[in-house]
């Protein structure tokens, strides 16, 4: 049976190998810079290479020039009401963290200020975030008694901040913000929602006015925590705690009823700030069992240089902390980046982004700033404000100095129970249950890595949820690559077409011919499977063929269109495969080899062992030329059957 | 721009979606039934199945009626060869693993038994590994000295042996035998080329009659040691040992040049034996410092049940070393099994053999033996002396239990030069650098993987390649998922065939279209590169159009032939990226939607978003769509030009 006569309408080319250094250059560019960063440089001269170098790195340089008196006072306006956020967010959030609440309006000054000028998104409010606050009191606090031993605490904090930005601006740098990546969407909201219900039964120690209270973040813990201490409940707080959870719940729910009552919304946590204080004040409820925050130092952002304990025996639970807590900034923050930016049309770059981040932690944990991202909650504000650049975050963090310089006794008698209200309710808004069930709906898979993240922070710890989300969506890629589909062709009615038998009901099978689509690459890992498998689809097809007492089985043809790599495993595999449908007396063919793969065929002398002429360029070609021999051979053995006759006469 | 005129010739298939529970039964037998092992079970009576049920779990039952006189002879030819290697290897290798030589006899009489009535392959000569010996003692040499705690350090390597097989006989009963596909070739060429490096040098221990050495296997370790007692080396011992190496290279020189001479290699080693020790009986060297065996107990294997140390504080050490040695065993067998029967042409069930190597390890560490495996070297030997079936398993298993009966006294003047000498020949052989350069030659990563490896083994520790080999060969996985290729197809001269532009150069673009395939699926991995990367293309596509002054882009085409899957992550990009190609006045299309890509789509109501008429079958269907469009347009355009040409005049 061979098809030498046969000719081959399009053959399939083989590309010349590339130099091993070019080749290697080629894909290296291809790995780290996907979005070549350097095109702009090209052809331009070295003052200008040097400018667009500048602005590469500091994008305030690129869009301060154009920068409007109208882009001006919308900032100006941005700017102040996500100020009248960060200040009761940052006291809240420093609070969560087991840390002073004067270090959360440190980080509403300096961060933000670096990233106006670092950052690439025009509406990212730059802030403390719930979820990275709760990280560093429960990694840190397992260490430390952040009450017994609070100078240590807060070097810690400080050092994992440091670490955190050093990690961030790596990876930016480095160009490996892929890492981020493998946090896939499923994965953030389910440990988003994870850690906004433990955020939310941490406040349970604030709203019922508790003294004592686990370090740990887990439901059964809290909960036993709660019960075990309701002799020591105090009503007052519970239920002044109620009122402000409900005036802030109707805000939330008018603003999203009419855009006109944005603003209540925006301004609710300062007005409850400033209610609750009043309250305090006129009725001295801190003395019946209302926690107020206390005493707060007058002025800026001492430096914390010296804090910094790279020698202290703890140093890896801060550096553990630090990479922990920075990749879920990166991962929250860059993705609330890009949402945002998507809506106004513009494109932020990741890398850019990570560096921004890196630096701004930095330069944070120098300055008594703990861990600072772009939280979803202050960025919606600033949006909504109608903020047009990062000069909201400057007008911010003005109105954040002044408050630092000026207003901090006013905080005095702010109850800890208002404070709580404003994180019960901020979080609420992150548990996105409809989310989950989009992704129940869409993706099985996606959902299971969601709700693996959820109950992993829920019921074990904030780590564990990570791992798990990040292990099961590891795991589907690894076994979507070591159990690739095979998938059976058929021709479609009157066309050259061959599709999946299975999607196309109506697609042909064409006698004596078994076409088989592979689907991924083949590697190592796959290899053995795909022998197995073929070899009973091969089985399968020549049953199938018996029971209908129709011809058999003479050609297996390949399709290897979507086989975009081949190593040395799968070489073999496909010489293994290709003896043992010669000894069944079939022919093999492939259809629609790639450039990588031919030219590792070639390489290995698979091509020479198979036949070029058996390598074509389309699964029609292939038909094509199979049922041509068999006709030619048919017609042939008809003549011979007829000849035997006319002897026999 | 629509094409609501243009009739699409072939729709795509949206194919109904399956019940969930139905869809997940299909999918998990894909994962772990390929191979359908239930196929013969099927239309068949109660006590056939039984049978047949029987057969698959006992394979002898299953060709031990069909078994001939002519097949005995040439087993029991094959046997008795192979146990004249077993006796002298089973002795080296024991002493290899710091445990009592006789263990090493034991271990060739049960477990060839076991495997001879479980076993799939005909060729497999069941008996311990140079490998998992220099394992177990690397491994457990660390914790326990095998020299002054010996009764421990043999309960250990008993209850490795143990969790070694219930490791194995679980991988086949969960039908995980894919997990040893991760080794890949490239990763067990270099891990057993840096192995038997490594046996060699500590060879040099027996070569030289060093009495104390390093429980190290690095390269390092290996060369302090032996420089640093160079005034105990002895001659006597060095020069035996040059003489038994050269005696056997020249054996196994011969062999190769002349298949008639394969006897005098098969029987080489166990001719060394019998030289050297009747060279030391007679010239009473052991008093010069030639070391022998010594007395080694006869009878058959006491069983050891009560020494399985599952109390012991050591446990976990034995269950990792286990673990391990169990890992590589399987992974060296099986494939040694897999290319024998594949010169022979028959199946090897990799699960079967699991659950067989698996039975045969417990059923060995219950009775005195430790790990076995199919070495490469003794089932070569058995396959060029003509074994037929697993008898000739049983034939050596015999020949050794007459050793162990009656003629173990006749050891104990064997020298261990020549059991070193036997270890080095046959580790040379594993040394396998014609491989590597074929590595080079295909595949560069491979070779990495496989260098890794060596390097791993030879300069770290065997444990330490092993983790490089399989970081190396994963993140080449996650690397090709993280990364995909996105290429730019044109139109093949006088076809429809639209192929990559840069394996076919003559392939012509389509003026004012842009047509993009994406090689993987599209997971939440690479959902941004992938965003990126297609938006530069798009970039570069308009740069070279506009420097070229063509017609600007209209339409961008992406051929999703080859996404096999998309998770939610991937379905954002897409909704993003019409965004984005909509804003910039362009269109996008989709070609050939695969069955499980287009359910996904249609749920996440992108295919509404998009529009059914922009999903073609085809990527010429697709062009031909654009096509008629654009000139329907364009005549349009020229129409409405030419009236207003007309009113002007």
């Amino acid at each position: 049976m061979g098809n030498a006569d046969y000719e081959c309408p399009h053959p399939v080319a083989i590309p010349p190998t590339k130099p091993f250094f070019k080749a290697l250059g080629s894909s290296l560019k291809e790995t780290f810079f996907p979005d070549d960063p350097f095109r702009q440089f090209k052809n331009q001269s070295v003052s200008r290479k040097i400018v667009l170098g500048l602005q590469y790195f500091v994008p305030i340089l690129e869009w301060a020039p154009r920068y409007t008196l109208e882009f001006l006072k919308a900032d100006v306006i941005a700017g102040i009401t996500i100020a009248s956020l960060a200040v009761p967010q940052g006291i809240s959030y420093a609070n969560l963290a087991n840390l002073p609440p004067i270090l959360g309006l440190y980080s509403s000054f300096v961060p933000p200020l670096v990233y106006a000028m670092l950052g690439s998104s025009r509406d990212l409010a730059v802030g403390t975030v719930a979820v990275g606050s709760l990280l560093i009191s429960s990694m840190l606090a397992k260490e430390v008694n952040p009450f017994e031993n609070t100078k240590l605490y807060v070097q810690l904090a400080l050092t994992a901040t440091f670490f955190a930005g050093l990690f961030q601006a790596s990876l930016g740098l480095l160009r490996l913000g892929f890492v981020v990546d493998f946090l896939s969407h499923a994965t953030i909201v389910g440990f988003m929602s994870g850690a906004a219900t433990v955020v939310c039964l941490q406040q349970l120690k604030g709203i019922l006015g508790l003294v004592h209270f686990t370090h740990e973040t887990d439901l059964m813990s809290v909960i036993h925590s709660v019960v075990s201490q309701s002799h020591e409940w105090r009503w007052e707080s519970g239920v002044l705690g109620c009122c402000f959870v409900f005036f802030l719940m109707l805000t939330k729910y008018l603003s999203k009823k009419k855009k006109a009552f944005f603003w209540i919304n925006a301004m609710a946590p300062l007005t409850s700030v400033i209610l609750g204080s009043l309250l305090v004040f006129l009725t001295h409820a801190e003395q019946h069992g209302v926690q107020v925050i206390g005493h707060l130092k007058k002025g800026l952002n001492p430096s914390s240089i010296t804090e910094l304990a790279f020698g202290s025996p703890y140093l890896t639970t801060a550096v553990k902390t630090g990479i922990i807590t920075g990749v879920i900034g990166l991962a929250e923050g860059v993705a609330v980046g890009r949402s945002f930016a998507t809506l106004k049309n513009y494109h932020i770059d990741g890398n850019k982004e990570m560096i921004a981040f890196g630096m701004m932690n930095i330069a944070g944990s120098c300055t008594s700033c703990y861990l600072t991202a772009g939280p979803f909650s202050r960025t919606a504000v600033n949006f909504n404000a109608g903020c047009k650049t990062a000069v909201s975050n400057i007008v911010m963090a003005t109105a954040v100095m002044f408050t630092l310089l000026f207003l901090t006794p006013l905080f005095h008698y702010t109850p800890l129970v208002v404070l709580s209200s404003i994180i019960i309710v901020a979080m609420l808004g992150l548990i996105d249950y409809e989310a989950a069930i989009h992704l129940w709906k869409i993706d099985k898979l996606d959902f299971l890595v969601c709700i693996g993240a959820y109950a992993g922070v829920v019921f074990a710890s904030v780590e564990v949820g990570l791992v798990i989300a990040v292990t099961i969506s590891v795991l589907r890629v690894l076994l979507f690559i070591a159990r690739p589909r095979t998938i059976v062709l058929g021709r479609i009615n009157n066309s050259m077409i061959y599709r999946s038998i299975d999607q196309y009901p109506d697609a042909n099978n064409v006698p004596g011919v078994l076409i088989l689509h592979i689907d991924s690459p083949i590697y190592f890992a796959n290899a053995n499977y795909l022998r197995e498998r073929i070899s009973r689809w091969i089985y399968d097809e020549e049953d199938r063929l018996k029971s209908c007492g129709q011809t058999s089985l003479h050609y297996v043809i390949l399709d290897i269109s979507s086989v975009g790599s081949i190593d040395t495993s799968g070489i073999s595999m496909l010489e293994e495969m290709k003896k043992n449908v010669d000894i069944k007396g079939m022919k093999l063919a492939l259809a629609n080899p790639r450039s990588e793969v031919i030219k590792k065929l070639e390489k290995s002398k698979f091509i020479e062992a198979i036949g070029q002429e058996w390598i074509y360029l389309t699964v029609g070609e292939a038909v094509a030329a199979c049922n041509f021999v068999m006709h030619t051979c048919k017609s042939n053995a008809g003549e011979m059957e007829q000849n035997r006759q006319d002897d026999n006469v």
